[in-house]
């Protein structure tokens, strides 16, 4: 080649190792409460994105969604999957990757994997979520469901909330195995239950997140007692739910973005105008959060883009002068850029 | 690391320089043949198409779009940015990647640039449109506007559509000289005009590529004699359109998806139920094209997902078992899929 592209046409990429090393770089509960942070932060000005439901790609077997959003200077996406029947075929049920972009001249500036990144984010929302709705000194948590998100939900809200003890149920008895190991040595107390009603016993926070693509009852009403905190993780698409509509009655319930929520969590059980509260309100003090200790609050919880363009622009912070990524030879630069032609004939 | 990412975790890349080898490699008239016949055959299946206006986020200076189709088997997406004022900076107007997924696994197992790629598609488009709608015999094109895209309308005229004449204007003489430079030695004959009235002498295929985001006038009543193919390209977005009214009164008109092109194209200057034709139901025959030796027929192109579709399909095709790709570490992929957290763990 006779030219070498110049600096504006490579995009900084963090491939999963990059994203590994990072992790364990900054350490990974550091990084929830950072993450955490700039999720906080981007709830705090929550008005000044765009915002839309993400838009959804359905098949049989899943969906395939593209997240986009933008604060007038920054501008970032996420494409990402939901396949439940993959885990039989040794692929992950959600994997992803994001671009940050500049607005003002719409290049890219970032690209990253996001199933790692993903799985950090949502544990860290809902950690967020946890701290300004949970009851007062709460430290015990039921994490129904030990899949690929249970350990990081475990860490955040251990990092975040001050959770002690996390008490597991999962269907699936070495899911619960595989994440009992995982967590040792990482100063949590961990109780393998039985059942989803023997993992609520003494929780003040529950945690649902088992990925099925149909209507499932993960909670009946009659566990869920006075006072507690629910996240909601799991149901995050039309048709897919964890919580008996029962408990939703009872409860007082938060969501991320209405318009999307109603589409896709566990509120797609009730009617269009069910009532709801935004979350950014309670974090700026425009709506109540928990007001009194024995009501039930749920973080109907599926994935907002602004969580994703927080962790995009947290990475991106983060990788600065590091050598956690790498350039990637991604736009056309021609030296005189109505001479794109020319470029490629140079390249001859 | 202990473990290394499996096949599944990685995606084939093409980079800007690996998709300059695979032009050369392949030759660029056959190159924008067999993407033309790419393009077309999804037309001809564009009732199997799930179809949505892109996703625009417009700001002051231009816009960012994420452009996504799927086919029910192939999913596919393009991220790409409009700024006209880019080009005074040194920066592309258009630039832009795409990525291609397996809808059963929601699996990305593409991402390639696709600035260079786009410019081809275009091309390709404005061609197969051409080929189906121009009068017989039509061999002279004027080019108006010779920025990034004029080579590669000109190329692909000349090898789908017979054309051997291209009579060049720009309002920056430059441009027209960088066009005809770059064009030397390609089989045409090439004839610099000073004004766009000039260029469309003894045309029956004008094309306009121009951009600019404001409502211009490239081309005015007068100018455009019975009879002629008109390829207006420059106007894509709200607020930005090339062709005086008039024009498209006196002229049938052919979309790509008349909801988005109602937006975005010529006819936004157009009542909302403005009679158009579209543009795959000629080539199914469903429809009439071309009716007499007088019509003007106007291909009023702003570039749909579909034909991002074909070109990530084109080189998807065209990449295997080549090297014009490398291999990016983009999907986590854990042996036990439930195990992100352990994958994390082990790679400390």
């Amino acid at each position: 080649m006779n030219s070498q592209p110049s600096q504006k046409a490579f995009v900084p990429f963090v491939s999963v190792e990059n994203m590994m090393r990072l992790v364990h770089h900054i350490g990974i509960e550091t990084l929830l409460v950072e993450l955490c942070a700039f999720v906080e932060e981007d709830f705090k000005r929550w008005e000044s994105f765009d915002k839309v439901p993400r838009i959804a790609s359905h098949s049989k077997e899943g969906v395939i969604e593209l997240m986009p959003t933008s604060d007038g200077d920054i501008y970032g996406f996420k494409y990402v999957n939901g396949h439940p029947k993959n885990t039989k075929e040794g692929l992950q049920t959600v994997t992803g990757f994001g671009v940050l972009a500049d607005v003002a001249t719409g290049y890219p500036v970032l690209l990253t994997e996001m199933t790692l990144l993903t799985a950090l984010r949502t544990a860290a929302t809902s950690a967020m979520a946890t701290r300004h709705l949970a009851p007062r000194g709460a430290d015990t948590l039921a994490m129904i469901g030990n899949g690929a998100q249970s350990e990081f939900q475990a860490l955040a809200l251990k990092a975040i909330c001050g959770v002690k003890t996390v008490r597991l149920y999962d269907i699936d008895a070495k899911a619960t195995e595989k994440t009992m190991r995982n967590l040792q040595g990482q100063g949590l107390n961990m109780v393998a239950c039985h059942s989803a009603q023997e993992a609520v016993q003494g929780a003040q926070i529950i945690t649902t997140c088992t990925a099925d693509k149909q209507y499932a009852t993960i909670l009946t009403d009659n566990m869920v007692g006075a006072g507690v905190h629910i996240n909601a993780i799991g149901g995050d698409c039309p048709g897919k739910t964890e919580l008996h509509k029962d408990i939703l009655l009872r409860s007082d319930t938060f969501v991320e973005y209405p318009p999307q929520t109603r589409i896709e969590g566990e509120i797609q059980q009730m009617a269009a105008d069910y009532p709801v509260t935004e979350l950014w309100k309670v974090i700026t003090g425009q709506a109540k959060g928990r007001t009194g200790e024995r009501q039930i609050t749920l973080f109907d919880s599926v994935g907002f883009a602004i969580e994703d363009f927080s962790a995009l622009r947290y990475v991106y912070s983060r990788i600065k002068n590091t050598t956690y990524f790498e350039n990637l030879d991604m736009l056309a630069d021609p030296d005189d850029p109505r001479d794109l032609f020319g470029m490629l004939q140079r390249a001859k």
